[in-house]
């Protein structure tokens, strides 16, 4: 299997960097060489791994791979980061200028990046699944029903309005439905349905790490990919 | 089993009355001793069923129940034509004025009837379902999802709101997602939701015959019981 | 849109034939230039269409495409007056010999060929989107769960089994579940998990006509194509 | 609301009595007076509340329903404390013996007892609803799907086999099916299917906070009850 891939985490003190931290410390095809968070006062080693905060990233070691989900106000220098050392990059952060985004797609010509909304490898395969369904199924009518729990203010969800661009066809409009209740984590239900049959594609998912999973995931094989500005989806086997 | 239910069949040339000589035909506890209809030109036999005119109803034989779906202008008559005979009356006709619910409300004191908008037994059986769950679990969120063929105009269905109005308590409102799809005969989802859990009552119609099945087992159960105004959840077991 | 395709039904009194009967009235894209039964006793014309025995298949005008949906006995006739002829063969014949099968694999080699035991539209991109699903999702769980009506005798499913054969991959064996219960006409679910979601593709069969009009489709399809021994899913979009 | 109602948790240190002492924290209307363990090595105080070993028993405090998810062999010390000090008994603890069921049952007779295998409330609702159903619904088939996570061994479930209990009528027997898939906590589906229509009854549990959530729901409502040995049916508004 060779070395274990290095891995920088970006953004190391929020709700993911703390799962994706947990989740490495799991596996031996990973090694996290550097923790960076804006909070950290200063660089320190906390179970093995070197935290630093965000002003120390330039001293930190090299690595293969950083996995970014923090602020629009950090990314510019991890992706400078990345680009000083010719490492990939993995990014969650939302909220990015247009500026960040071409910045991002421009770094894609020298090294590998890879930016995702949502980081669940089921939702990026249904997207893909709903892509070919909707290619092949002429005149059927197209619904997208989408469940989160009562704290989810927007609706539809990202996740369903992606689901609904990749189910687009000439003269076929999805329409969406949105459900708020519970502590539902996510589900989305892609229907297709014609005279006398229907198809269901559904994702659920049950609990929050599967987005540090995927992130996980897109990283390691973003790492054996050369350069190229990359969709979760490519990363699919 | 004693002798077969004598049935009247009001608005036989219908899509409901049509199915309702075909679902009698196969059956040994119940017997039409009349069809009539405002389009028959006047009394004959067909496969053995004598058919009769509006106007002749008064004409008709002695039966025990009187099944209506017809349309409001003929309400009158068999109603009338019940409470002379002392018989029970099944009604499915929609649009009655606010008179004729009265006038069949009252004619509840002297004979059984019962009227409803959706004769499918397992919709009556889900409402009260639905009305026990809602009493039950204080606090869940409830949300009732509904997907009928792309022909059907209103939305929420009947259905969803009546089964909206059994699953209301004080300060819990549910809501309403519609889904207009393909040919779908109809399928009503009832979702309570809470931290961790959820409890999803659901009905599926296949085909339209339900509807006459469930107005013939409302027709004989009502043959067996006294004066009173029911509603088809009372036909239940 | 040009000519109509000439459409020969091999089978045509039989409960497919009738169906693509009744769907070819209804369109123009094709046309029924002759019906084919053995138990027609010798040429005659219904609703403009000329009905023909088995022992006149030879009399019968020139088609682009057979449909067959008849018995092992008569399909050897029907795969050379389509040879003969140059026309393509679409087949739902069940119980072929092996010799049989052969001679249409072969004939492939010449005309556009198209044998399936499932002429869904639906489930044959069901099969598609099973395949890419498995092959994308390593180490996933995988279930299917089917369900039809209490006369279907065997379990799993044919279609289960071949959704099955779609989701295998090394070290993954689908397990199946059956349900056999009312007048279901066929629903298949296949349930992809892992820790922390899931995906589940699900095709809804409401009635019968969707097989007739999958062979229909198939055989339009066909008659654009090359000589070749053609799957229902080559036929989708 | 009156006195926080007085509980003592047996079995503090298993996966269920951390979660209890987890959830009180969080309420008002319950305060934890005792935390009792095999464990415990000694009487102390975390977090504010006294933790007592399983030979302390007798020197805890006065306490008004005593939630009990430990082994056989610690039942019968607590049974006698409740009877004691005449205060309520939740029990989730399995495998007791017979003379252990007996003698709960006839604690009933002095003071309120409740023992469940299952204490999702949305299941014991369901159960009723079950119930309710297949009394209603004669000759409809009856199915019951579970799925749960690959490490459960046992199939069908013990909640599966007590829903089948709940929809037996004579001569219907339900069926069981069984999925071990990923992660899943627990989901049951109870189908009943006639010709034409269906019904699909459906619990999902998405985590496993639910069961001490239950069991605390329990014993607050068994603290207002008299002498009685209840299921937690009973519980439900």
């Amino acid at each position: 299997m060779g070395e274990p891939t290095r891995l920088l985490i970006h953004g190391a003190t929020g709700r993911m960097g703390r799962a994706l931290l947990r989740l490495c410390a799991e596996r031996d095809d990973c090694r996290v060489v550097g923790a960076v968070s804006s909070r950290s006062p200063a660089q320190r080693v906390v179970d093995g791994i070197p935290h630093f905060s965000a002003a120390e990233l330039g001293g930190a070691p090299g690595f293969d791979v950083a996995i970014d989900f923090s602020l629009p106000g950090g990314f510019d220098a991890i992706l400078a980061a990345c680009l000083a050392r010719d490492s990939a990059l993995v990014s969650g952060t939302t909220g990015l200028s247009e500026a960040q985004q071409a910045a991002l797609r421009q770094a894609g010509e020298r090294i590998g990046v890879l930016w995702a909304a949502n980081f669940s490898l089921g939702v990026a395969l249904l997207e893909e699944l709903v892509e070919r369904a909707a290619a092949a199924l002429h005149g059927w009518d197209c619904d997208i029903v989408e469940m989160h729990h009562t704290r989810k203010l927007d609706a539809p969800s990202g996740t369903a309005l992606a689901l609904g661009a990749a189910a687009q066809r000439e003269g076929a409009e999805p329409r969406y439905s949105s459900v708020r209740a519970g502590d539902i984590v996510g589900e989305h239900l892609v229907q297709f349905a014609t005279a006398g049959e229907r198809i269901e594609l559904v994702h659920r998912a049950g609990n929050r790490d599967i987005f540090a999973r995927g992130a996980l995931h897109a990283a390691l094989a973003l790492a054996r990919r050369g350069a190229g500005a990359y969709r979760l989806r490519d990363m699919l086997a």
